[in-house]
Parts: structure tokens; C-alpha cells; sequence
């Protein structure tokens, strides 16, 4: 850590600091340049709050050497990981493509929207069971039947499963669920990041929406340090100003993301934009940023048939697309 | 609700739609205007998804005709709602000033911090045992210790105490905390808002950082819909491009839930700004805007007064600040 | 457009406000619900502002049942615009890649990089000669010497030069340039705007930093009802919380845009992210989404050459880059 | 001007660096220590793009050790500035209060307002002679003859006149206007600011809606560098998600901006929420924030006293938001 002092800091401030500092445990490293001290802090600066120590009035500004996370660092593990769930991979050259409805509405429902898309080479299913409802008042999923009819299309096409956990409580639930999902609105829910690094069981972490890639890595580290190191992570949206699609996709976080982890990064452009027809030039963008996969929604009943779904689509809409976004690896692999 | 469609839409699929929605048991009033048929839906719309109907193709826009929340609804609670916490009331009229430092440290310190603020005229302490930290690797709070280092202060003082849950397995240990903190992280962490519906407890509920009014809303909704009536809102900050303070402190949040709910709504200078130095005149302008309380850090250790601490103000400049706070409650009460 | 009153307004305030509506020579059709009265208001609403009608207190909401854009409407013109710059052309399935320097530094350098986008198979060359500076102390471009350097450029190349004006008193001096570059922060410069609605020559029209899709159409309107049919938008990045980035690049817009106008939308990968690691990534993403061209930094000097340029592609980098933005062309087109 | 150079660089690279830097009229101050090496550039550094030396891959960061910004900034100026016009003093104690309507409408409308402003404590008189549009189909101000009718009222009353201008060309019609007002629109427009910086007279420069305040006040250097020292700042809210204002009013920026600045800052609760009922609070929670002034809109016409105006408030309802002012100040003074 390098803090840096203001220029014309009394001499006997600096002092106080100083040894403050070297009680904690470190020792420094001080250069008087012409215009600010700077000072290199040696040893384990883990346990110094960087924010109470920018905030001296002494300081200018403080600089972390090093970055806050260990297990997901590119820097430390400069090959890509591969998380596997079955046969499937995800990351390292392998495309992982994730369809399924919103939410599971019945076994013939989730069943026929499975065996689509499979049809359409999709790897994984994802459907909820446990739905985050901004309003107490809306139907919040069908919770263990859920996870039950997931199973039953599961059995019936192969497909691994995908799905929400939003309750540590209800944990002992997903025992043999395939790959949990973390929403954006759970990113930043702590003590459940840090029971999710007990299992040995891979996690889709959802970036928030309010969420900088720093905060979702130091999140993912929290799975990590726990233990479990398949994560994988999902851009699904921030909140701005924008108002024309529910949220704003930032693609550019994919080769960011893929900079300063080793791990597997896939986009939503169902969730980010809210729009069905949004979501195959989304869905190509991603592939062509070099996104590890896609989790996309897809539907088969007739009010969404009807007119345009919210932000799902047909199952051929999805058949079209999958074929696209193959076309499209092709070209940047 | 109002259902909007486009002009010019095909006879058919605007039958196909009236019959949909008249399956849902409503009752459809139909205005064929000039430019566009508008739909009023009559009965109970609560299970209509409203984005869906949005997304249809053939519609135009769709609006809600009553809000989406009931229990924190102004509408039907016309008379500013009084949370009383032991003698301490908040809302209708009466201020509350909760005081105290970031995390609970020591017995010293808390008790040292408690009869500073309370000597300043603070009604309520606060105090962090549970914390919530961006990476795994950080302080996370002294835990069920600090919630007994928090009841000794509270027996030294007099004063109530206010401290953050985050996890609902940690609920018993909160059974004689006397207002129960859900931090931003938190709002929209759904079970644990029902939780805390089924309490006898007042509920401290801060609004997120990428948080709308309506979301803080519908949260409130959540706890209250569960029986729990005694919510107080608080505004602490929007994640923004805005970048010489940590978060935007939105006030113009004050008088808008003002109108919107009866519930009391306080303010948190002190994260949303981060620098001790805004604190004050954010506090007098929260004041201004009509809060009907405040939730400030003060500290007492010597590193923080070496300098300026983070975020945290000093005994005498909370004081100070206290008198201040007063005099503005004089003029616009 | 359409006036919804709220629920329980008195009659008198209803009347008056229908009396003042009529008095601006609109009919009214009225449409009394059980929740609500809805008014359509027919005939030329131009003049109406619909901000003052959405705030009176008896209004619940305005809606506008037309957009307010005309000239750059899709609606009216369902095939898309293909802007000829001699025989270059872009939209309407042409794609146009435009490269050069941020700045024109000399002729040298101006020279050898046109050749060197020619080359890769650039179809325009850009490099700025009036460039806005957040400081007024940096460097602002060499002004109408480096304007004379891009003619150098195009007589030695054959490539059309776009270059940005900032000021409407600079026009006589861009009276060759072949398309006339309006930077993000002019986007709302309305004078200007008008007065480039008087010319016969291509306006490049960049997205404000945090201007909504409605806004640059609006802007583009002032061109176009002017009697300038010939503008290129350009999706550049947004401002946002996010921080890795200059700006968040927002490519939802490109497929929305089209949707809501005729006019090509291109995209700005350098400036949108800053970084030069990010620019081959979001140009392809950019050309996947379905952007009708891409306009690219690209440098040859020694500094920059040393490391990363801070945004500018190598040429051998750009070169690589284009033939893969062809691949993907093929794919999608 | 620091330079933090990234862990393990090849010291082939760094001497390629270093010879740059000394090639650029630098001395260098080299301090290696164990996790990196620091290189303080001594002398002139205004030549030096920190963004491009920032984006060199062996560099980690680089900072600036004084601000950019020298006419505005409070270091070299510790007195707070006090802009008189006239009688009319802002700044250094001094608060101002400007009201009068969004636009001059006619000679009836503009004295009726200027007088009854007058009576409530009003020190100048607002109106709009030029009006910015988002659409080139609205109203877009009586220009000229607004300017006329601003003089006409100036003369009833005595009031001082603040106005704005959008067109350098236009400057030639501003010459007896008191203050001109630069909307957020402009606060970019660096050749609008250059030309301010030649005349006698005071300007008002208004926040852009994405801009952070360090280009807020770049944009006062510009003005200032160019001569013209009597600049006024106007915070008037940002663009963010949050939806239920038109903006949101960043009132933390006023007293952080008289930390970096020793110009005066106004504030303009009108247009930050677009909302009248908000405006009083907002305006005493301005004054409680430590601002040095207010403007604030208020109208006098049928349609906008039937029921609320969008964001004006009557006569009646500034007066006694003024009296309310001037008691906040007596508090905080």
C-alpha cells in the first residue's frame, strides 16, 4: 500500500501517523519527493482500513499495491478455469448456452420449453422456483414443487438445471440442483456468499445492479475463500439514467472481467434489456465480446405466442439465434 | 389499470387480448378514441403482470391507476404514522437524533461514545456488531459480543439502541435490541423483510443504493403486509456518477415520501456523503427538507482525531451540530 | 394526446381545465371510467406543453399517443436511409468503418496513418483539428492547419475526411470536409444544430453522455426539419456509476434505434471505453448487435507504439480487427 | 505529477519511459521500493496527457499532485469571492435570491412577476428570453423581444436582470443584461466560455447534468483564464435513475465546492425537481447546506394558479418560502 501526504504536512502529524502505522505491524518505506512524502507500507497491510487512512486530513491519497482479491486474480491463476457441471463446460474455450422459461409454471410447461430448447442445442435449463418479487403481492414461484417439475425435465432431456436460491434456509432444497444461481439483488448478501463456499456445487453469480466489477469479484471472493472456486460469473444490467430498456447492458465488462479473472464470464440479455426483441442482437453482441455463454429466456405459451413476450422468446426465435451465435464463435475463437 | 393500444391494431388481436384478460375475471370498459382504444380494467388486477401486458405487441403503454402499495400508502393513512420506541417517538412531528459510532469496538468506547452523544441530546445510540464488508477478508463486527457491549451502553445511558441484522438465522440474538437496522445491501432481501413482518419490533429500513422510491416502498410493504406497521424509512444515499462523495444524498427523497407515505423518514448523512466535513451541512439540510430525524456517526478513538475520521464527527463537533439541528426544527416546524 | 384525471377530482377543476383545453382550439373526446376520466384531446397538439398539463394537480398523467420526432421517424419512412458520401455509403446493409488519429498532429503522421487504415480497408478517415478540452490549458488542436493536413490526407488516400466542428463560426473553413462530426457534447447545442440543417453535406451526430435515445432523435429532428436529411447517429457511451471505463457503452441502442428510426446508427468503441484492450471486443460486439459502421482510433507514433496507447489501436491491430468485423458481417447481414 | 509504476516492469521499458519523460523538460525523482517504483516528475507537467501516460502498460497509476484547475481554486485564493451587481453582493456572506417565470411571456406577465418578486425579498429578476428545446418544434423564447421586456421590468422595479444566453452570436443583444446565465446545456461549450471570458460582467454557470464538478470548474477556468473572474456556480441537479424528480439535486456539491473554490454557489431547486411542491423544501434545505443563494421560478397566469405550475411557484408561495430563507440564515450564519 502507498499512502501519499500533502504537501506542507507539520512535521509532527507525519510523526503520528508514522507510528500509528508501524504500530500496526508494518514497516515503511518514506520518500521525500519535492512536492509530497510518499510512503511504502511492508508487510500485511490486510488489517489497515484504507478508507480511515485516505481520510486523514494528513493524506492525499492512498493506493493499494495490490488488489483486494486473491482467489479469482488472474494474476495468480493466468489460465482460465473451467467449471464443469456433468459433461458440460463452461469457460476456457468452452460456450455454455442456458435457455428456459421465467418461471416454472407446470410440468408440461417446463417440460415442453426443455425439450425446445435442447432441440435447439441448448446445454443447461434454467426456470425459477424461488422468484424475487419487487411487490409482496405477486406470485413469488412455486418454490419445492418447482424444483420438483425441474427435476422431472431434467430426467426427461439430460439437461442440467439452473436455478435460484434466494433463502440460506432453503438450502437443503437444491441438494441436487445442478448449478445455483446468486440474483443481482443477493450479490452483496454476505452470509449467504459465504454458506454457498461450503458446497461443492457451482454458482452463478449475478452481477447487482448498482454493482461495480471490483464489488462482484471481492463478492465471488467470498465463495471462494470459502472453499468452493466454481463461480461462474453473469452481466446482467446496471441501473442508469437510460430509460428504454429495463437496464443497461455493459458488455465491455466481459473482456474487462475476463482481464482480471480466470473466471468464466456469461450475459443475460433477457433480464438486462427487458425486451424480446432486444435480446438476439444482445445476445450476438456478447458472443462477439468474447462472453463465455448465455442464459436466455424462452416461452411456449400462448399470451406470450400471442403478440411479443416481455423479454422471452419463441423456441424458434431461440433456434435461430443459437444457430448465429455458433456462426459467431466460429469467427472469434 | 389502463390498458393503452396502438392505432391502427387488427380487429382480431384485440379481441384475442379482451378475451385473455377477461379469462383473469375482470370486467373491461372499452373508449375507442380517435387515435387509440383505451381499456379500463375493473376488479382485482393484482395478478396481472404488468410487464408482460406492456410487452404485448399491440399495446401502447399500460398504467397502473392505483399505486402498487397499500400498508405505507398515504392515500389510506392520511395522519402521519408515530413510531414510538420506550418515550423516543419519530415521525408526526416529532425529531429523532440517533447518534453513534461505525462498528462497536470496546466496552469503552461504546459507553464512552453513548453518554457523549446523549449529553449532546441524542435520543437513540447506534452502533454496528453485525457488519456488513465489501471483502471477505475485512473486520465483519464483534457479533453477539457487540450486541452485549451495545445493551451495556444502553444500561449506562438511558438510550435505545439501533444495530443492523443481516442475516435472519441472527434474529434471536436481536430479541431486546430496541430498533432493528436493515442496511441498504438488505432492501430488497425479500424473505428477510417477511420476517421481520412477524415481529413487535420497530424497523430502521435504509433504501438501496440503485434503489427507487417505489422499490423502498414495496419493501416497507413487505414487512408491514406481514403485520409489522412500525417502519421507518430512511434515505442514505444514490450510487451516481458523482464521484467526490461516496453516494449522492437524494433529499429531494424527503418531502416526496413525505407525500407518497406516512411513514417517518430520516436521514444518514454520514454514509451517504462519507467525509466528516459534509456531514454537518447535510444534516442541517436534511433537516431543512423537513427529515423527521437523523442518523449520524460519532466517534471518539485517537486516530480518527488525530485527523478528520472517514466519516465520523467528533463529541464537541456533534454537539455542536446538535444545537444547530435544533435551531432549523424552530423555523420550519 | 391523452389527459388522465385522478380519481375524485371536483367537477369545477375538471371543466375549467377542459375549458382552457378547448380554448386552445382542440376537441375533446372524454371517456369517464369508474377509476378515472380520460380526455383525448384531438387536433394539432403542438403547442400544448405537456409538462405544465402533467403537473396541475386534478392530472394523474399525460401521455402523447405520436412521438414528438417527424423528419427521422421510422414510421413515416419504414426503409432505411443509406447516406452516400461519394461512393461511400452507410446504412441500409453498407458498412462503414471510419479510422484515424484522435488528433492531427502533422503531416506525417496524418499521412501514414491514412494509408495504413486504407490499407486494412478503412472506408473514411477521421482525426480531430478542433478538439474540445475539459482544461483550458491542454492542447485544443491545430485548427484550420489541421484541417488543411487532412485534405493532404484525403488527396494522398482518396479517403473522405470526417473531422468535428464545435463552433458555428468555424463553418466556412469545413466547407470541403465531406462529413461534418458533431461531438457528444454539442448533441443539445441547438443553434448549431439548426444551422447544420442548412447544409448539403453529412452530419455525424454523437449521443450525449447522458442523453436518452429520445433526446439525440429530438436533436437530429433540428437537423433534419431544417432541410438536412443526412445524418449518421452514433452510439459513443454513457455516463454511469461504472468506473473501469471512461463511459458505459450502451450498444441496446443500436437495435432500438433502429427500430425507432431510419437513420444509420454507428458506433464508437474508443471513445466509449477509453481502453485499447477493449476497443477489438466492442467493435465486434458492436458490428453483431447490427451497427451500420464503426468509427475506430488508430495511431503509428512512437510513444503510444512503446505501450498501449491509451485508446488508439496499432494499425496491424486495426487490420486484424477489420477482417474480423467482416467475418461477422457475413454472419449477420 | 506521480507516477506508480506496475510491480516487475522490464527495465528496458522503464528506461524508455524515463527517457520520454526527461525528453519532455522533466526532472525525475525516482524512489524504488519493494513492491514498486514511484517516479515524481518535477517541472512543468502541463504538457503531459496523464491520460495516455495513465494507459501505458507499465504504468499503474498516475497522479496528480495539484489540481488542474489555478484561477478558481481556493488554495491560491482563501477569501471567499463576492460578486457584486450593483447594489447586489453573492458570495462572502452575501446571499441572493433570484425568482421571476421560466420565460418572458409579455410585457403584462414579466412586470407583474418582476414587482411581486420585489415585494417578497427578491435581490434580481430571472426570465428566459432565449429558451433551450429539446424539440425544434417548441416554444423557443421571444428572444429579442424578451430581452426588451426584461429591461422594461428592470426599470419598474430596479431588480437586476439574469438571463440567458445560448448563441455567442447573440452576445452583441446582452450588453446591458446584469448577468448572463450559461444553462447546463452549455457548460461545455468552450468556445461560448473563452468569449464570456473577455467581457466586464458577471456570469452564472450552471452544473451540465452528467458532469462531475472538477469539469464544473474546468469550465469556470475557462472563463476566468480568459480574464473575466466574476463567475457564479449553480448546482441544478444531475441525471441518475432515480425517476421521480427531473434531476437529482446533488446538494452535498455546495459545501464540498466552497472546500475547492472560493466562488460563490447558488442553487436552483426549480428545474432540479421539476416539481413545485418540492421547491420550497429543496430551496430551505439549499440555504441550510450553506449555498450562497437561490433562483428560483415563480409565475403569475391562470392556467398555472388554477392548479400547481410544473415547477413555478405563485407569488404568494415564494413570499413566504423567502421569509423562511432569510430565518434559516439567520441560523446558520
Amino acid at each position: 500500500m502507498i499512502v501519499v501526504l500533502k504537501h506542507g504536512v507539520p512535521e509532527e502529524k507525519k510523526i503520528q501517523l508514522m507510528n500509528w502505522l508501524e504500530g500496526q505491524g508494518l514497516r515503511l518505506h518514506i520518500s521525500n519527493g519535492e512536492f509530497q512524502t510518499v510512503i511504502g507500507l511492508i508487510g500485511d497491510v490486510s488489517g489497515i482500513d484504507i478508507d480511515l487512512v485516505s481520510s486523514l486530513d494528513i493524506v492525499d491519497s492512498v493506493k493499494r499495491v495490490t488488489e483486494p482479491f486473491k482467489c479469482c486474480n488472474r494474476k495468480f491463476h493466468p489460465e482460465d478455469m473451467i467449471v464443469e457441471i456433468g459433461d458440460v463446460k463452461v469457460g476456457g474455450g468452452h460456450f455454455v448456452v442456458i435457455a428456459g422459461p421465467c418461471s416454472v409454471e407446470s410440468e408440461e410447461q417446463i417440460v415442453a420449453v426443455a425439450r425446445a430448447v435442447k432441440a435447439a442445442g441448448a446445454d443447461m435449463l434454467r426456470g425459477g422456483a424461488f422468484k424475487p418479487r419487487t411487490s409482496p403481492y405477486d406470485f413469488a414461484g412455486l418454490k419445492a414443487e418447482g424444483l420438483e417439475l425441474l427435476r422431472i425435465a431434467r430426467k426427461e432431456t439430460g439437461l442440467p438445471i439452473v436455478t435460484e436460491l434466494m433463502n440460506i434456509n432453503d438450502l437443503p432444497l437444491f441438494e441436487d440442483v445442478d448449478v445455483i444461481q446468486i440474483g443481482a439483488r443477493n450479490m452483496q448478501n454476505f452470509d449467504l456468499l459465504r454458506e454457498l463456499g461450503t458446497l461443492d456445487k457451482p454458482i452463478l453469480l449475478k452481477r447487482g445492479l448498482a454493482n461495480t466489477l471490483k464489488e462482484l469479484l471481492m463478492s465471488a471472493e467470498y465463495i471462494m475463500a470459502n472453499g468452493n472456486e466454481r463461480v461462474i460469473l453473469c452481466e446482467r444490467g446496471i441501473r442508469t439514467f437510460s430509460d428504454y430498456t429495463r437496464n443497461t447492458l455493459d458488455l465491455a465488462a466481459v473482456p474487462m472481467l475476463h482481464q482480471l479473472t480466470h473466471l468464466p464470464v456469461i450475459v443475460d440479455p433477457s433480464h438486462a434489456t427487458g425486451i424480446a426483441k432486444l435480446v438476439p442482437p444482445m445476445a450476438l453482441a456478447a458472443t462477439a465480446a468474447g462472453a463465455d455463454g448465455l442464459i436466455i429466456e424462452v416461452h411456449n405459451d400462448p399470451i406470450h405466442a400471442l403478440c411479443d413476450g416481455a423479454q422471452s422468446l419463441l423456441p424458434e426465435e431461440f433456434s435461430a439465434l443459437a444457430e448465429k451465435v455458433r456462426s459467431i464463435r466460429g469467427v472469434i475463437a
